[in-house]
């Protein structure tokens, strides 16, 4: 199938590189471009014709997608389709996901963050602002990944790379997932065992209904005080209230928040300013070659799909956490 | 030699878990504490039938403590004697310093702060506290460890350490020490080659006649415009003056000091307010258990002085960076 022309719509978020890298690999495609740069993917009539998808689109567009033979999204996350799960296995639609692009993004982020609140660097950067040198003051407070127990909730490619990293400072690192023989807690009860230990819980989890406030009140209420919770998975993770109760009680040490249940974050959220809260805005995914790096992936994609190969990244629409 | 009291001083700065930590290591001597337990030490003439002193005590004094044998030291730098060297080595005095203590809190400062700036948590930071949402502007500026260049200056306890932990993320990581067999670069013509290309310079050297000012105007000059130089070493490796007007003009992309020529630095010091300073004042080689496990170190190597076996950390004088 090498070289017959395709007919593909390229929804995805690009910028300027990143559609100058699509542009060089789609010369031979009748290809249909978003019609806004940066703004909400709009319908248009002419993706009706398209075999392939390039993009998270909206849930709503899949039944008028007639055409569509595989969608490449543009996240890990692939929770907005679950509903559409069963209507897409059966038109015979591979959904292909970025799965591995994001893990070291999001690992580093989570760490830069941990660390930060670890090593008292959310006291000395006010300190900073106000030339107090505070050295004496933070400097016994601080805290070592080195000495810490960390749970890993997630073993996929960012729990991978999130576990590589902590057992290179030294952490003792348990991992948390339900089928992965890359963990040694598989259930709940395993999990609610270990909680009280942990220094540092770090959520790669995605969006599943049994994911969904799995750090409620309750579970909340099984931290130590003194430990950092981060979340870099998805937002609907944790109930917000019961977290902002906590850490304004001093019942937790302080937390990490990459996703939020809805993002731009309220401007009436207590997690603007309750205290130990570093909010990373979802930024956590991103680096300055992000948007090329996604062309690149669908295009390597792409080549795979006209060559009749598997792609990477297939959605297993039965796969929990 | 085992059981034989010992006249002792500790002149260490310790807290109370600390100092509890000596007293019971230390039942069957002959201890001399120091006066107070946090200002400067102070002379006592009792000090000097001392054999053993455990503190980083001033040059000034060596002259008069006639019974030493053995120094140790509660750090790792031993600059403050180098004038001394000499006469210490032929009054037979062994001099010990706390060589690997250091080496997991500062590397975990040196990755909290350059990972802070990476990620951008230096703008996310004051955005929070206005409740300003800014998740599009910063994304697409972070960078990553996965995808950097990093020089290590150093290649001791601390050097090796931050860069074990620097290849776990992902970094391609060369390593500058004049005479290691583990570092690639060993003299300055190999570094100041390496140095354009680099996207992070970590330093952990001491502080030695070869190393002071090593980082003038003219090899600041040779960093990129994004690069990210780290100090975990000792304060007089950087010409401050230099290096604010390089961040004031954006020739360099950002810096984390641990250490500062003046400590409490003057608050007349530009880098209080240079763009993209990171200032840790001197916490990096803290955490929450540092001064119990410095009395824990003194207390073994104790025990290998009174069994005659050799003592752990002991100082080279003829050893440069």
């Amino acid at each position: 199938m090498k070289g017959c022309p395709v007919n593909i719509a390229v929804v995805a978020h690009l910028d300027e590189r990143g559609l100058s890298c699509c542009r060089d690999g789609l010369t031979d495609d009748i290809v249909r471009w978003r019609s806004d740069g940066t703004g909400s993917p709009e319908w248009h009539d002419s993706y009706r014709d398209c075999e392939i998808v390039f993009g998270t689109v909206p849930a709503s567009w899949l039944p008028r997608l007639t055409a569509l033979r595989w969608l490449q999204l543009e996240s890990t996350g692939y929770e907005y389709y679950q509903d559409s799960a069963l209507d897409l296995d059966r038109r015979g639609i591979v959904v292909t996901n970025l799965r591995g692009q994001f893990a070291e993004p999001a690992t580093e982020t989570a760490l830069a963050g941990a660390l930060g609140l670890m090593r008292g660097l959310d006291i000395l950067s006010p300190a900073q602002r106000e030339r107090r040198w505070q050295s004496l003051e933070v400097r016994p407070g601080t805290t070592l990944l080195a000495r810490s127990r960390a749970l890993v909730l997630g073993a996929g490619a960012i729990g991978g790379h999130v576990r590589q990293v902590l057992e290179a400072f030294g952490t003792r690192v348990q991992s948390f997932a339900r089928s992965s023989p890359l963990a040694e807690l598989h259930d709940l009860t395993a999990l609610d065992a270990a909680l009280p230990d942990a220094d540092l819980i770090i959520s790669c989890l995605p969006s599943t209904s049994s994911t969904r406030l799995l750090f409620d009140q309750e579970r909340l209420s099984r931290l130590s005080r003194t430990a950092i919770l981060v979340n870099i998975g998805r937002g609907d993770l944790i109930d917000e209230e019961a977290l902002a109760a906590a850490l304004e009680a001093g019942d937790i040490g302080g937390c990490v928040l990459d996703v939020t249940k809805q993002e731009p974050l309220p401007s009436t959220s207590r997690l603007w300013t309750a205290p130990g809260v570093v909010l990373t805005q979802h930024t956590g995914g991103g680096h300055r070659d992000e948007l090329v790096d996604k062309a690149k992936y669908f295009l390597a994609n792409l080549e795979r799909w006209r060559t009749g190969s598997a792609l990477i990244g297939q959605v297993d629409w039965s796969q929990g956490i």
